[in-house]
């Protein structure tokens, strides 16, 4: 812990104690500030790394703005945790940040007033910093508007349709382009190769000297600096190659060094003042200040719990079941082994998505194209339009960026493009804009389009083999995390086309459920078995699109209940598709549908204390069974069903 | 008609006679192409306008490549009538074209061998181009690869994705950039304004000169170009500005002029040779060759059938009730004039969308941000951050590639934006690639979205008000062209929230529908009471999300039936959204689902010939409905549906 009592940061109360501390205690403030980001995140993971490269910008940003009244927007907020401990939200909030009860991992507009804008996906921030700067010239309000962007999110085309709307809607907007040349992996792509010639270039390091002694020259010159900056950027754009930014009508300041904070007071004060929109281009270095988070970049981009001495993680005592994403990884490197058409692409999400492994032992058919969905996805069509077949990973809830390609492209022109959705689900921690709550809804109306939800590894393994020899696209969705430990097949299995599985055979309802809802299903079934006497099936369903209408039919003639469990918003969803079928075949059956309710999930601890604070735990669950249960199907025996089920 | 006989265009039967032609044939050739899309559009309407701009490019690619084995991807494909004609679907298969039995308007994978890739949405071609070129890299077959990219679509946040990365993904791809400095409206935004700087810049220029010379001093030289090409280029990035394309890492050619076939032959030969990503910059005149479509390029881009001495439309006879469009835009006025917090936002479809009204009325209060839907969405959200009101006027179709800011950004964050989407259901000239088949789907199970369709023109902008009096994001879809001609009311109606109307009291059962349905729906009542003695009710529903739930059950419990009745596809779409809606208050009524099938729906003459296609004719949806008739609830006298009902 810091050495220095008592605590700067716990005199920090609103951004006016950033402004009134001595310069020279700045320093200091930023240790305690990285010691706490440790320390929290060491406890409830985070995203640590981006963090500790923005601490001595976000303390010279509030030093030189001031919010709430300027607007500071976050692409991503992956590197907002600063912002948050330098307004108001130290102490316990912060300390709970992550879990119920506790801080957003990300902005978030309810949360506090600094908070412009709420993001968890790359790339927006440049074009709702656009428009907050429209709004601001229509009402002459005077405030800056000040976009933080990281150097991936240049990769990602909103971010490009942003710069190229900046000029023709504002004349003042401030971009921080915060470059560690990372996304969550090492980026990818022309513009990060461009920036990194930027900043080696010899010409332009040199205009910055210049500028620097042009600066250093002129006594209390914030306004003769103003006055000369046309005439230098003149001068600049002949000696010097123009930046790109440039040619997006922006004015480029930098690169310069991201933790000195004289060279941010004076580049940001510049900014400040700047009548043209500017891009300030930041060096800084992820992890800084912490030698585990400098070594491993990728781990500590957002990490779970781990030890601060090693770095190493909690967890890693017992190995468990391993994770869906590696599972996926590795059958994919076993497929693309044995057919070069094979060939995997994932949207700067190697590690998360698993095909990491694919990277690592056959690079040649492995694609990262930056945070870019839309773009993977039309690659990975062009490249199925000429006989590859191309496997596309990509979170369920980022997948949602490429839905128009989807439809216009792969699912239109019935493309073999195998897709796999890692996070369909819950990302507990994370919240409302990274749970994977709608895909069974988005892709169920596409016609052509094969939905796909495995109920373990095996299976999973089974999906993709299944999907790389069907004619057409596939969507596979799985969730976060670890599946059930299974062993899996060596050979894998074609599975039969649109057919359901019946898991347990029950005699007065069932069951239709998927994914990571079945071992729910089956918990309930064996409650109700022992503890209420009724017999209940479970059918693995595996198919959303097309169902098992077959079967449907069956058991809808069979059971006066059927019960839909799914993990997916109710709105469309699987439990609709099954609505659809039964009503369209004129069956008179109950059909209760349970899944998440038609509002935004927050973060919290856990899977299971969002499903009980959203109505999807076991008792909950059963509990709405009971009350649904029809006439004549009433439990053989009596029981508190909270108080035996476990939750 | 062309003067020379016989006609060389009918002698092009595939791109081998385009080849065999003599160099002195070729302006010939171009007349007689230009003839042909002039008399053809002239008749059933179309993309007259992009056509006549590549007349000569499309030419000499054929001339300089060989498809089917190369790869031409047509961004968006408005350009595409050309090449058709080239490649073996001249005479009555284009005299039909985007008609019934006729070619599509677009280019499709299943109507030639020699279309690889189908579009209808811009911004498309680049990223798609890269795969192509990745698998052919991979199989080692040698063909080359050509996306011919307007200048419209790098206002497109996936082209430049595709652009970012081109380089990782090949070492050899031709871009042509077809530079008519329009997309459907003139362009807009920085990188359009760059590359008007690109052609204007007399250093680019005198570069091009020098090329000319250098390549003209040299005999028979192009493998001596193919050497050279590497110093030139590094001279290049001494004495000029380097292109924003070779920061990309593409070698930039041009800007030449695409008329000029000796210039286009010389070029597209360079391009062919060249073993490095290229991008030649070619200079074409949208409607060239054809004065009308000069003179008012935005209305020859997608033309209705034409008048060819005066280029006056042919309908413009009696005027029909306005369009949706135009009470939308002139809505929107009214409400801005009031309101200075009301801005209007377009995706470079000021026309399309009715935003052209407020362009010309209040052009302060107006936005056109590129085909940049994305962006526009966002944009929209840091307005409405702010406290402004803004009105995102996007086609249906469009709309999907806002998907994700949509739910991450608007709708998560309860954003004040209201969205207009016109083109919901079908346009039917253009097919598959715009019809706005799927919005109710993906925008119903989307939390906090309101989702509207409104009846007619005065429901239309009652249902603005409603939405710019609402805490929150709304979205109103309505139909592609004429309203029903209601009267508008000078003061509009807030609507009460979730509520549908009766429109209609039946006794026997009801008809729930919405929007562009509801005629047909009140014809089929109107059928059934008097051809069949059966009372039935029409309920328009106005608002998908939420659902008038209490009406529906009040229906429920009087009726044994229920009909919806949906411009949508019918999984997920309204009639689902009632289905479960019933099936979660355990109604046993019998609901029967009319809407769009689960496929594609392809071109055809009209909406009425569609619907029969599909099943959504009146004698068809009649046949469904006596299909389906609980018992009890038989037609009191007899008829043959089919002969009585208008189809």
């Amino acid at each position: 812990m810091a050495e220095s009592s008592p605590s700067l940061l716990s005199g920090i109360q609103s951004p006016d104690d950033v402004k009134g501390l001595p310069f020279e205690k700045l320093p200091a403030l930023a240790r305690e500030v990285r010691e706490t980001l440790i320390q929290t995140t060491s406890l409830n993971g985070g995203h640590l790394g981006p963090n500790l490269g923005v601490v001595e910008l976000s303390i010279m940003l509030h030093r030189t703005f001031s919010t709430p009244r300027d607007q500071f927007v976050f692409d991503v907020s992956h590197q907002g945790y600063v912002h948050k401990l330098l307004t108001g939200r130290q102490g316990e909030a912060f300390a709970k940040i992550r879990q119920s009860e506790g801080l957003s991992g990300f902005l978030n507009r309810e949360e506090s007033d600094h908070d412009s804008w709420g993001a968890g996906h790359a790339g927006t921030a440049l074009a709702a910093a656009v428009g907050m700067a429209a709004a601001r010239d229509r009402k002459n309000t005077g405030e800056h508007v000040v976009a933080l962007v990281g150097d991936a999110a240049f990769t990602c085309g909103i971010t490009l349709e942003g710069l190229n709307n900046v000029t023709a809607a504002t004349k003042r907007l401030v971009v921080i382009l915060n470059d560690n040349e990372w996304s969550i992996d090492k980026n990818v792509g022309a513009i990060s190769k461009y920036l990194n010639e930027l900043i080696t270039n010899p010409v332009y390091n040199r205009m910055h000297q210049d500028m620097e002694s042009f600066l250093k020259k002129i006594p209390g010159g914030d306004s003769l600096i103003r006055m000369g900056s046309r005439t230098k950027q003149s001068a600049k754009n002949i000696i010097a190659p123009s930046s790109i930014f440039e040619k997006f009508g922006l004015r480029y300041l930098g690169p310069i060094d991201g933790h000195d904070f004289e060279e941010l007071e004076k580049y940001l004060n510049f900014c400040k003042e700047s009548t043209e929109p500017v891009v300030l281009h930041v060096i800084t270095k992820k992890g800084k200040g912490y030698d585990a988070a400098l070594g491993s970049p990728e781990k500590f981009h957002g990490t779970s719990p781990f030890e601060i001495k090693t770095g190493q993680s909690r967890k890693s005592g017992k190995a468990g079941p391993p994770a869906y994403q590696d599972v996926m990884g590795k059958a994919l490197v076993r497929f693309a082994r044995n057919d070069r058409q094979v060939v995997g692409i994932t949207a700067a999400m190697p590690s998360g998505t698993g095909l990491s492994y694919l990277r690592d032992t056959l690079p040649d058919q492995y694609y990262d194209v930056g945070i870019a969905e839309e773009h993977a996805v039309l690659f990975a069509g062009g490249l199925a339009a000429r006989g590859m077949k191309p496997v596309c990973a990509i979170y369920s809830t980022f997948l949602q960026r490429a839905f128009d390609p989807i439809i216009h492209d792969i699912c239109l022109q019935n493309l073999n493009v195998l897709f796999c959705l890692d996070r369909a689900g819950l990302s507990p921690n994370d919240g409302a804009t990274h749970h994977g709550l709608f895909d069974l809804s988005y892709l169920r109306s596409i016609p052509n389009a094969m939905v796909l939800a495995p109920k373990d590894e095996d299976e999973l393994v089974d999906m993709m083999w299944t999907a790389l020899n069907h004619n057409g696209p596939v969507f596979i969705r799985y969730p976060r995390g670890a599946g059930l430990g299974v062993q899996i097949k060596e050979t894998p299995e074609i599975l039969p086309h649109g057919k359901a599985e019946i898991l347990l055979r029950g005699k007065d309802f069932s069951i239709w459920t998927l994914g990571a809802m079945i071992p729910t299903a089956l918990e309930l079934a064996d409650h109700f078995k022992k503890e209420l006497g009724l017999s209940v099936g479970v059918v693995n369903a595996r198919s959303v699109k097309p169902l098992d209408e077959k079967l449907l039919s069956r058991q809808a003639g069979e059971f006066p209940l059927l019960v839909t469990l799914e993990d997916n918003v109710r709105a469309g969803g699987f439990g609709s598709a099954v609505g659809e079928a039964l009503l369209d075949r004129g069956h008179p059956t109950r059909l209760l549908r349970l899944g998440w309710p038609d509002r935004f999930v927050e973060h919290g601890n856990s899977v299971e204390q969002l499903r009980a604070e959203n109505g999807l735990d076991n008792p909950s669950l059963l509990r709405k069974i009971l009350e649904n249960l029809p006439e004549g199907l009433t439990p053989k025996r009596h029981s508190t069903p909270s108080a035996t089920v476990k939750s």
